[in-house]
């Protein structure tokens, strides 16, 4: 019996019902099951590769990606994802775009979507915005769809927002799992998510939030810690203690880096920029001072410089268990000595993990591809099993 | 007896030997059953993805787009239309491309040809210089074709030029059709073409030459009206009065919007440049002359301002038929209080004809789709047939 | 018996077993039965293509793109073979992704090949960068397969580097191949690549480096002309004393384009920077001296305009075999009195030439997808067949 065979029976047991032509917005949206179900077709998907198995779901179809701000390996995940299931990737590109001063979201939405059967946004930069962009969207397609002008309903995979970066986090999650041979070895594990500083301008809170939100559901002693003025969503960490509360796991609070790292199995050090400059910073896009955005960029950099001692140093990754803890980044990181002078990780450090970090990063595109198939086919079960069965080759 | 089987069998009474490997400039190239034709196959084409089937008559192939102007809504509707038979968009980007300084269009042209199947280009920008140029650039490739450079001769969908927006005007047409019930029922409704305010920059001609030049054919009473200065291409004009008389329609010109609105049944109230300026913008562009251009656009703005009564609003609506006619709009439009602070149309006009306007968009993709299938296969009623037998699914 | 079977036997007689997921650098890499195959399988997919028949060895995957220069033709062309093929294009946009400043080639290179099966390169601006960066490109990805973060190996298309330019240089030489009847026919036939007056800034060295790397393997008589100061790389001219050696060829130095000019049966005069200058010019660069650089330009210009008698004009022409040889041009020229005052070709030669030129140019499709389908495919001959024999056609 092939990989897929078992991960289809184990996709079988599952509840799953509710995520046909659902959206991913935030992983603390969906059950327990429901992330399962995403990391056992991730899974699958994988492993029909692997044997040279086509996984085309779709004979056409389009993937829409709106990149709000620049990127380079979600892009290219999406567009591997959407590939992979039989998917067109149609970027649209404001610059080259006709999109009117003015033009509803709406509008925009439903001009795009004719034959959009996923959107792929991310829109990250201001606290307050991008999930509204997203749900507002959504909701404009859904409308069309109610309305007879999409003949069908797209589906959102969120590649970012001010809130989660689901797609980031599912794929840790799933090279977590892997790294430490199934979830039932993660109990009690203890997992570090830190601040760490950067020289480059303030980063979205989402990863942060996005990993206290989703890795507090796996039994897990999960610890946060970043300088003062660096909180992340309190709504977020909410939800981090209730759902470490239901299943088991932890959510701290630590005061230093040394105290979250203190015999930490997994670390994850990442520069974000301070909760309070993010919000002042919407603020100032709202009104559209763009002098403002500057001035206060360089303050932010200013207040950065002030925790230079937040580094995933040589000495700092010591403290971890048995100073081999496994070390996360969603990439790209800024590397002491290598990229910048002094930044969040020091390059030796770095350069020992290169091969689980890329690994890390190479779950996002079944990740990605599983929420796609999750929510556009009914029977995944059978889809699977059709796929395994079926003599069609990716590559003659 | 499905509907696309129904439409099938309509196509094959219908005279439509001439379209094979023929191109799509001028909606007034064609006969009147070669434009049914379109509508019917547009429709299959809709019906077969309502019912999940394959509609892929391209196992590879290009389609080439150039898009000398932005574009959002023609732009997604070309890779929807592509996509939906099994074509991938390859996107011709002037500033990206090498084509120096001198190189003729026919050597772009056969350059980007090789594999291209379709070419789909928006030139629209200056009176006089959109049509020659697709033009000169399929008779570029034609004639690769027949010297053996080319493997296969490519057809044209014109995205827009300065005489005609075929694919726009289809889709209206298209849309009119459904809304009525049928060609049948349009003998003897007002549709009245006018000029709108729009406090931005002189848009193309191409809409409302294209309405004239076209839905005279349906034996409706067509109106155009704008303000001294705003004609038309007499060109055109001639062809709306040949039109009517040979399909029992009619073509007037009314000195306001008013008039023209009066029991009209259907209104397409949009902005275009004045004629005599579009031709000195040409002139000022052939000679290079930006400062001149920019000038223009300054006067032409002042000029435009004084019109500002020509707007769709609510009053203006009361006049038409039951003050209920079918509002059209190519999108973007300029909505007063929404988008501009004055413009072309009443927010509340607008929004109360929303769904009707975003259907009326959502027949582009497939009118382009119709084109390319009735150029490119040599027998459409089997291919619809064949389609509607298979069981090749659009998505598992 | 069809054209592919008889090419599909031919192939099978080859020693070809070293292809398989092999990269293509340099023509000098491979070995003169490697060549066959490209040429043979070339020929095959176009003749396939010209029976209508389905060429897709790829049920989905991606070709990753990355032109770090402007490109149209090379940029089509590769699209053009991938969709041939099968895979989907995605273009690495630097400007649009996140590479931050120090990001290694090594990570870049891995985010972005998770499921690619081909990488297409071009960098040919700066002496020594070129092939570098095509080289710690392919490593990395190489390692990344190996280090199980990607499922698949993909392997590279030189599409142009600062030291040959092998997907043109191939397609010129099966364009003269086919010209001449036959390999069999080009013993003793002279070749002339010559320098040729540009207006336009210093041009890459990898066109005559190349040609003469690729082209004293059949035979022929190879002489390279320059003015002073425009030498080629040494070791690229080592390479084509020994390909002459070994082949039966010669290669030879001309002090003027008459003497190159004289009798020759094939004529490639073209424009390109002076040796010494392109080698100032990396080190410039590589200080990141742009006001050097700028300053360099002028000097390379004013070096140009001392060679304005190096042109292709109709007296050049009288001095070829018969006055009549077959003139080559990788595209864009500068031709004199159209795209410029002065330049590489008199109009009137060009004109006379253009259906050949363009003829030269549309093998560059097959090549490269000939190339991809080598390295792809471990039993190409079987492939070949298959396409032959299945009865899926390319367009319905």
């Amino acid at each position: 019996m092939s990989k897929t065979i078992e991960l289809a029976q184990h996709l079988e047991k599952l509840h799953i019902n509710n995520m046909y032509k659902s959206d991913f917005y935030w992983t603390w949206d969906k059950t327990d099951e429901e992330l399962d179900a995403i990391f056992t077709v991730a899974d699958a998907l994988r492993d029909l590769r692997e044997r040279n198995k086509s996984t085309r779901i779709f004979d056409s179809g389009l993937g829409i990606s709106i990149f709000r701000d620049n990127s380079t390996r979600t892009r290219f995940s999406f567009a591997s994802a959407c590939n992979l299931l039989g998917l067109e990737v149609q970027d649209l590109d404001e610059k080259k775009s006709q999109i009117a001063h003015g033009e509803t979201v709406r509008e925009t939405a439903n001009m795009v979507s004719f034959m959009a059967d996923v959107i792929g946004i991310r829109d990250d930069m201001f606290i307050g915005e991008g999930h509204k962009y997203q749900k507002t969207f959504m909701d404009a397609v859904k409308e069309g769809y109610r309305d007879g002008i999409l003949e069908q309903q797209p589906t959102l995979v969120n590649l970012q927002c001010d809130v989660d970066h689901p797609t980031q986090c599912m794929a840790d999650m799933l090279h977590i799992i892997h790294h430490f041979g199934g979830v039932e070895n993660l109990k009690g594990k203890k997992l570090a998510m830190t601040w760490a500083y950067s020289p480059s301008y303030g980063k979205p809170l989402s990863v942060p939030q996005g990993v206290i939100g989703l890795m507090t559901r796996f039994g897990m002693n999960v610890v946060l810690a970043h300088p003062e003025g660096y909180d992340v969503m309190p709504e977020v960490e909410d939800i981090a203690r209730k759902n470490a509360a239901a299943t088991g796991g932890s959510y701290q609070k630590a005061a230093t880096m040394e105290e979250a790292f203190a015999d930490a199995d997994i670390v994850y050090p990442k520069s974000w920029a301070p909760f309070a400059a993010m919000e002042e910073r919407t603020k100032l896009y709202q009104a559209g001072d763009q002098a403002g955005i500057d001035a206060l960029e360089q303050k932010l950099l200013a207040q950065n410089a002030e925790h230079k001692g937040w580094t995933c140093s040589e000495d700092m990754m010591k403290r971890t268990r048995n100073g081999s803890a496994l070390y996360l980044h969603c990439l790209p990181a800024d590397i002491t000595g290598l990229s910048c002078p002094e930044g969040e990780v020091d390059n030796s450090v770095f350069d020992r993990y290169l091969v689980p970090l890329y690994k890390q990063a190479s779950y996002k595109p079944y990740v990605i591809a599983a929420m796609i198939l999750m929510s556009k086919v009914k029977d995944p079960v059978s889809a699977l099993m059709a796929m395994d069965a079926a003599g069609k080759r990716k590559l003659f």
